[in-house]
């Protein structure tokens, strides 16, 4: 393999990045190029230590480098609740949202017939045991509000109903700085049959 | 470091790629973390070597993972001809192009008094030894038709006069496909004093 390749190889392998295309992983790499030990050597060994220790933490299904994720892991954060979300993703929104104080369940998707995804997958037992272990008072389903959220967020408060567990689901209202003339109708009369008093 | 730190580290340091912001940094992280043995790893693997073997070929000052890079080990490309660019984002627009056959310059920069960038930083001796010692023809200037590029380009042509290779710079005119309602009016004169018999 000669010296052009392999830099041509880099290219193509940041070309598969969501958010980056074969123009934009031409100037990114370029750009680690001209800054070989201020960037890309960091960035290439951050990228290689995450690859190698990153792993799924057994108990809540959060990605982490250590042995169980720092969420899991840090006793400030067992506070009788388990925050249950779709995937990764909506965990670091919520966490970006600095509001929730307690711990996660990660699903790693919904209940799909079609792919063949049943509670089994999704961890619920799993999630049964660990309320019953962590003397859990309150799950906050906290699923996206498509169809296949909502399924799947009626099926887990429906498995968890004999825990005896409070079971509650993230208010659906207008968002903060939401103009009304720019809502869909379905969350203007969900925020209407959700009003509260001033 | 906790687990979630070295996620962290490897989001900001992705943030300070062109082309990626904070919020599509860690998405590309995201996706990475879902297929880390597919994608995480070999993009890890590929970036450490490229920054570990990368290195500005000492004939023409391109970047290449080889002692020289491809195009000056390449025995075919000793066409007698050197095409001088500013950096190596031109040369691989010109490489794109596959017009040229033969050789580069990379000048790494433009002539600046103010940034203290003169012939010597751009390798203008190094080319004029490469002219004599690799029996060269031609001088194309590739340069960017700005203030800088078009001054440097005219420094370049007096400097390698007493050699008395062919100097030669690329057409300026209409780019193919483009429509002269857009194009401003610099442009349209050059290409109507440089027009040609159809």
């Amino acid at each position: 393999m000669d010296g052009r390749d392999e830099i041509e190889g880099l290219i193509a392998l940041m070309a598969r990045l969501p958010g980056l295309g074969p123009r934009s992983a031409r100037r990114a790499v370029l750009h680690l190029l001209r800054k070989r030990v201020q960037v890309m050597a960091p960035l290439a060994a951050a990228m290689g230590a995450v690859a190698e220790h990153a792993r799924d933490c057994p108990v809540c299904g959060n990605i982490s480098t250590g042995e169980i994720c720092a969420i899991c892991a840090d006793p400030d954060r067992a506070t009788g609740e388990i925050c249950v979300v779709e995937d990764i993703a909506d965990l670091w929104a919520m966490e970006r949202g600095h509001a929730f104080k307690g711990r996660y369940h990660v699903l790693g998707g919904v209940l799909s017939a079609l792919d063949a995804v049943g509670p089994e997958e999704l961890g619920i037992p799993r999630l049964i045991d660990r309320i019953r272990a962590e003397d859990i008072r309150e799950v906050i389903l906290a699923l996206n509000a498509t169809v296949e959220g909502q399924t799947t967020a009626h099926y887990i408060a429906e498995a968890l109903e004999p825990t005896g567990v409070r079971i509650t689901t993230l208010a659906q209202g207008v968002p903060i700085g939401g103009e009304l003339d720019y809502l869909d109708d379905g969350t203007i009369s969900a925020a209407l049959r959700a009003r509260r008093s001033l």
